[in-house]
């Protein structure tokens, strides 16, 4: 056996011909406790996702509310090249509501697990069978296509999981789906539960693997390998408690390891994950596989040191296969190969001693700090190399007045020292760290001209006396970029302070030019 | 074949007597780029891990530097149960600074992959073979337990891998561990890998499985069914890239879906969890198996159904197995019945028609916003009953002044209208917004005894002309609690009307009682 590429050897595993993806962010995703998309957002994620290439999008549940039938209309008229499907129990009201939206595609569902129907549903096994026949008849009659799912077939007993489907069948469904609705499955139950199913049934098989053991898309790549034809999925794997199988994760993986042509556009997945973040709320970690903020990022001594030599030594996929970029980040574990590459990059030339000290200092600032841009790196090494003066610009006095009324707006007064000499001025703004960041840039214009690239409060839970660590970039007009950081109990001192510091910094780079 | 319980039948599969593990979070979790963690935390997280009846404890790496020496030192005097491990390259030097730190557990590593032969290590075969031979020998030599890494086994040609495997048992180790350091298995290769190994070896193997993929759990599981004895895991998951198999999400399923006995503590894994992501701030997103925040929320109407008849119907485990909380959201998704449950709960009766006004409030506030506490939910009802007054609390006027100054604390003057009387006093704080809330505070006393339970600004990145949105939670002295929420410009404003909104709700409560 040889295991130095990526992919399965064909000989292991058998595969369907062809696997579809079935995207449901904008109906289980949606779902997810705290989140709401509007009209709009629903729009533009489902034409992300038709750009993508997934075969079929659940836009969401018509029965639910007004709006939720607004937007089946809207999206239906896009003319997406995916199938826009619609949510529905097995009940006449929710299959009329789908159809007046004008879908042709229906996800329908009822519980099959004895704690469903005893506990929830209250019904026998055969009414159970009967409602959901005469469901997909009824829908069948209207010509749309129907993808049955038995909920938490998972917790079912097998041979009436089996009876359950067979009568589907029967009825005219077109895709059986098997959710595992509260996930509990382990691959290899996947495995045993997908290959007996696929024995006793005709129909193309979909899974709707949920995530609450972390093992969805582990269970959902076994399933296919047993021959389950399309995934549920949703991006970024959101959806109620531990969420769904991740697109990213399934997409790449079977690409990557299975081989498989999906027809996937592999390059808009990081952009796609980004935008659900952001109109969901829902952060991903920096350790979210794919499409998190490290997954391709380095800093680690041993790490950078090969990722210099050959990326593919610590990388399983190139980023830009994801339309994401490599980061070599400088920090604790920073070794001294990755800090030399920088230091010639920048064409910044120093003996050994003096080396060492920059690598003492950004290994120090590391252990305090979480990130060490290039031009803190280059006015460590300024500073090092003796060409740093001392801080050019230094806070006198501030003062800020706000308040209520809608005839003044917030005002402060700052007074700096530039290089020696006093200026004082003053400027309005939106409030009251507005107007002090606006005086400063006002004061400092006659020696460089500063823009704010980034502002950002680091999120305080806790009293009003808790600090507020704000941390800001500034860039000049040759584009030096330095960050500023400051953390005080008052948020206006504390984004004053956070500017100057950074400002510094850029002004050190410049006089050592 | 019946899957109506949890656990995989025993028949399905084979497992080992006793499976261990081993923790990396303090050496494979610390080096995510922009984690650093001080002597102090890693002493504290290595008491958690303890506590919980984790094997192995892997602190960190003792050739790194002085503080990683000083930890090894301080961590090993607290006579933890747990083994305490430090890495090592198969390095004289290396293994000589971890037998300073006195430690008796040694994890060492080198690469044996073609990538990593070629062009980070420049090494043949033979000399890789050489080298980890004579560090283990020189290792034993000291008495210590030795563990071994072919770092990059998972793309290793498979006949060479055992030679160094069988070379490392020749030379003493004590454990083989294989490391799938790019995280490229699949369960499908996890497995055949795993086997092979174990029909090859006679040391026991313990597995490393990297999360790039997000099948670094499932991964695991696999192996151990295969015969692994050993995982390494890191709390939620951190660590390079995408992370490191998942502990909570390991220990979890091992015990619940394998019904494995791993002495192990599960009811502290929300807690652990929790104090991790402060520590290292890599906070996990609501959707994170076994301990996100919404792990075991439940919002959609068919799913709040079924829990309140029988969690199970959408629980695969009882959140106090792993010392979380059930939790039932109000938002979008809320169904009639969650409502009513809620409502009946609280002795809240009304007409079916006054219902559907309150249904209607609840899904409208959903669209909009993320979280509607029990509170939230009594002010629109007694509003909806006509009970409640208009708003008791109004603001006429504000003013605060703030600067650099060490002699003047910030000021706020606060002018409110209280039940038709205009009051009005200043207040002194920490920074202005804590200055005006205190005299807010102060006003009201008269009223009700308001204490802030949470302050909460989100994370603006952008301009400092961004808009600032507070979120606060405030309660009486009767343990009435509501939210508020503003967004507006001025920080000092947002905070300002986000509290006198949640004061106002706690006064229409009283009001209506």
């Amino acid at each position: 056996m040889e295991i130095n590429d990526l992919k399965i050897p064909k000989s292991d595993i058998t595969l369907p011909k062809k696997v579809k993806i079935f995207d449901t962010t904008l109906r289980d995703g949606e779902q997810a406790p705290g989140v709401a998309l509007t009209t709009d957002e629903k729009i533009q994620i489902a034409q992300k996702l038709d750009n993508l290439g997934i075969n079929t999008i659940e836009y969401g549940f018509p029965a639910v509310s007004e709006g939720e039938r607004k937007s089946a209309k809207l999206i239906n008229d896009l003319g997406l090249n995916a199938n826009i499907c619609g949510l529905a129990r097995v009940l006449k009201n929710d299959i009329d509501a789908l159809l007046d939206c004008d879908l042709s595609y229906m996800h329908t569902f009822i519980g099959t697990s004895p704690l469903h129907r005893d506990f929830k549903l209250k019904m026998s096994k055969e009414e159970i069978v009967d409602k959901a026949s005469s469901a997909i008849e009824y829908a069948k009659d209207h010509g749309i296509t129907v993808e049955f799912s038995a909920e938490d077939s998972t917790r079912t007993e097998f041979d009436y999981l089996v009876d359950v489907y067979k009568a589907v069948e029967d009825a005219g469904a077109d895709l059986i789906n098997v959710p595992d609705t509260v996930g509990v499955l382990v691959p290899t139950t996947s495995r045993k539960l997908i290959s007996n199913l696929k024995n006793e049934l005709s129909l193309p098989i979909s899974v709707h693997f949920h995530n609450d053991f972390g093992l969805a898309v582990a269970n959902s790549l076994v399933a296919i390998e047993s021959g389950a034809e399309q995934a549920h999925v949703t991006v970024n794997g959101i959806g109620e408690r531990g969420g769904n199988a991740s697109l990213e994760e399934l997409v790449v993986t079977l690409k990557v390891a299975y081989g498989l042509d999906l027809d996937i556009d592999t390059t808009q997945l990081y952009n796609l994950s980004d935008f659900v973040s952001r109109v969901t709320g829902i952060k991903m970690p920096p350790n979210k596989p794919i499409v998190g903020e490290n997954a391709f990022a380095h800093e680690s001594g041993i790490h950078v040191h090969g990722v210099l030599e050959n990326a593919a030594t610590y990388e399983p996929i190139a980023p830009e296969l994801v339309g994401h970029t490599r980061k070599i980040a400088l920090g604790k574990h920073t070794g001294a190969n990755a800090l030399k590459a920088k230091l010639t990059e920048y064409d910044i030339k120093m003996d050994e001693e003096q080396f060492c000290t920059v690598y003492d200092q950004v290994k120090g600032l590391g252990d305090k700090g979480k990130s060490i841009t290039d031009a803190d790196l280059k006015a460590i090494a300024v500073t090092v190399l003796g060409k740093a003066k001392e801080e050019a610009v230094k806070l006198i006095g501030l003062s800020v007045s706000s308040g209520s009324g809608k005839t003044v707006s917030p005002t402060a007064t700052v007074k700096l020292m530039i290089n020696g000499e006093e200026k004082e001025t003053s400027s309005i703004g939106v409030g009251p760290v507005d107007a002090a960041l606006n005086a400063i840039q006002i004061l400092v214009k006659g020696t460089t001209n500063i823009q704010l690239e980034e502002y950002h409060i680091e999120a305080i839970t806790g009293g009003t006396d808790a600090l507020a660590e704000v941390f800001v970039i500034t860039s000049d007009e040759e584009d030096n970029k330095a960050t500023g950081r400051a953390t005080r109990e008052d948020v206006i001192m504390a984004s004053v302070d956070a500017v100057l510091n950074s400002i510094n910094k850029i002004l050190m780079i410049k006089e050592a030019k």
